[in-house]
């Protein structure tokens, strides 16, 4: 692991570190922020999974999430969004596939499969690193994102009930197999068999039998892909249908930037650290 | 005036808008942020100067202060650092000087004179613009900004006591006719007689008779400009035997970045806040 850089900030620690995946076959960048601490100390863990286009940069710098990580004590690790680099597939000019747009599935559609294994390294690889790397305690890990990546955090709990404590999302793209803006790429990355996208979609997971006791999702109503990106009300019919106690806040005014993001930062990660730090 | 975007954001409205100056001869564009009000309300109004190298956007994008604003109902407007645009004199490749680097002055030599008026533009044209367009009670005003910005920030207050009620800086340039990264500035902007650059110098004004009655100053020692650019220690001389009471505080492992500037920007809006709310 090699560090790119370390600012001081809130009392912590952010950092930029870089890796040779073994997942993902290239070079991959990440963000860690650690809060103030005491020697010998381990934290909590809070993954944050950003959305299409975004790499680890954009809620690092955007988020204002160090001030509630420090207060409350906890570890933010922001992962890129897709590998990246010489020899990695992409679909230049389309940002809804290929770099930017790893969609936190595991490919096996060639010239996807050799490295778009974003689930892998999001919840195997990756997590293995921070362990080692930092002081993490990986018995208190959480998860949450935004849009594309608030879908790779719902699969995530959904998938690993007992690896996560809490997960929540902001403008989450809940049903990807039904929406038109994310089917493309669940064909190029997964194939034509739809039965084999589910797996990889938070409303089928539900529909399947996936359970977790409760999700917070933050929504804007002037957010211009609610109504065929995103469609959280889909999520809250499947929750209601399997007893999911999902708290769905839909926010006036409010569209699908950083702006809305920065917003509700603190409240989310109150809301994990609550969880992360009971008993 | 052209609104450029509107976002909502912490209860408020951060805008980005642009318009022809009469000052700089050239388009300008600012950022503003409106908290929450009601109607008819006329709030505060808080400016904060940029440095070297910055937009408006930088601070709108990692400024972290739109939560503060919201909670203590102040405007808050980010400038631009210097005219830019085609026609613009420009010294490429030197971050110094030309785009990015107005120095807050009034240029009075050529090439630089027919645009490079940020002081006129920050305190006399951008005001009236905002006290027009905006929900502004100009007789509530304060001021702050980093670096190159500190510096503006303490000039506009040592030049008019009567207009804001306070003013603050994020590792300001304290001495900048004294410091070789801002001599070349001045020299090119003013020309070679030095006495007439005192008139945009923090510690030359209060040498001269200028006077505020306090000063906030927030200083990272880690910064890498702190002992060649900087050098707070050389304002804290000159307002001690000034008898103007400063606030200099100087914080251990922090640099120059928007990581540093952040994490006290909260503090700052407070300070503000509480003067600009006296009787």
């Amino acid at each position: 692991m090699e560090t790119k850089s370390l600012n001081k900030s809130h009392g912590g620690t952010q950092g930029v570190y870089s890796h040779v995946s073994e997942s993902c076959h290239c070079p991959m960048t990440f963000a860690v922020f650690v809060p103030p601490h005491t020697q010998g100390q381990k934290l909590p863990v809070l993954w944050y999974l950003s959305g299409l286009t975004c790499t680890h940069a954009n809620v690092m710098e955007k988020g204002e999430y160090r001030k509630a990580a420090s207060e409350h004590g906890i570890i933010i690790v922001c992962p890129d969004t897709s590998p990246r680099g010489e020899g990695v597939a992409d679909d230049s000019g389309n940002w809804k596939l290929g770099c930017g747009a790893g969609f936190y599935v595991d490919a096996t559609e060639e010239p996807w499969s050799p490295h778009y294994k974003m689930y892998s390294y999001v919840n195997s690889e990756l997590p293995q690193l921070v362990a080692e790397q930092f002081p993490a305690d990986m018995q208190r890990q959480s998860i949450f994102g935004h849009s594309m990546g608030g879908h790779g955090a719902l699969i995530s709990a959904l998938r690993q009930p007992d690896r996560f404590r809490s997960c929540s999302a902001f403008s989450p793209i809940v049903y990807p197999m039904t929406a038109d803006w994310s089917r493309p790429a669940l064909a190029a990355y997964l194939g034509p068999d739809e039965k084999s996208w589910r797996r990889w979609d938070s409303v089928a997971l539900i529909e399947d039998g996936a359970r977790v006791p409760e999700l917070l999702v933050d929504q804007g109503l002037a957010d211009q892909f609610l109504e065929d990106g995103l469609r959280p009300k889909l999520l809250k019919a499947a929750c209601d249908k399997a007893g999911i106690k999902l708290a769905l806040r839909m926010h006036e005014g409010y569209d699908h930037s950083y702006y809305f993001i920065s917003t509700f930062m603190a409240d989310h990660v109150a809301w994990h650290a609550e969880r992360l730090k009971r008993k």
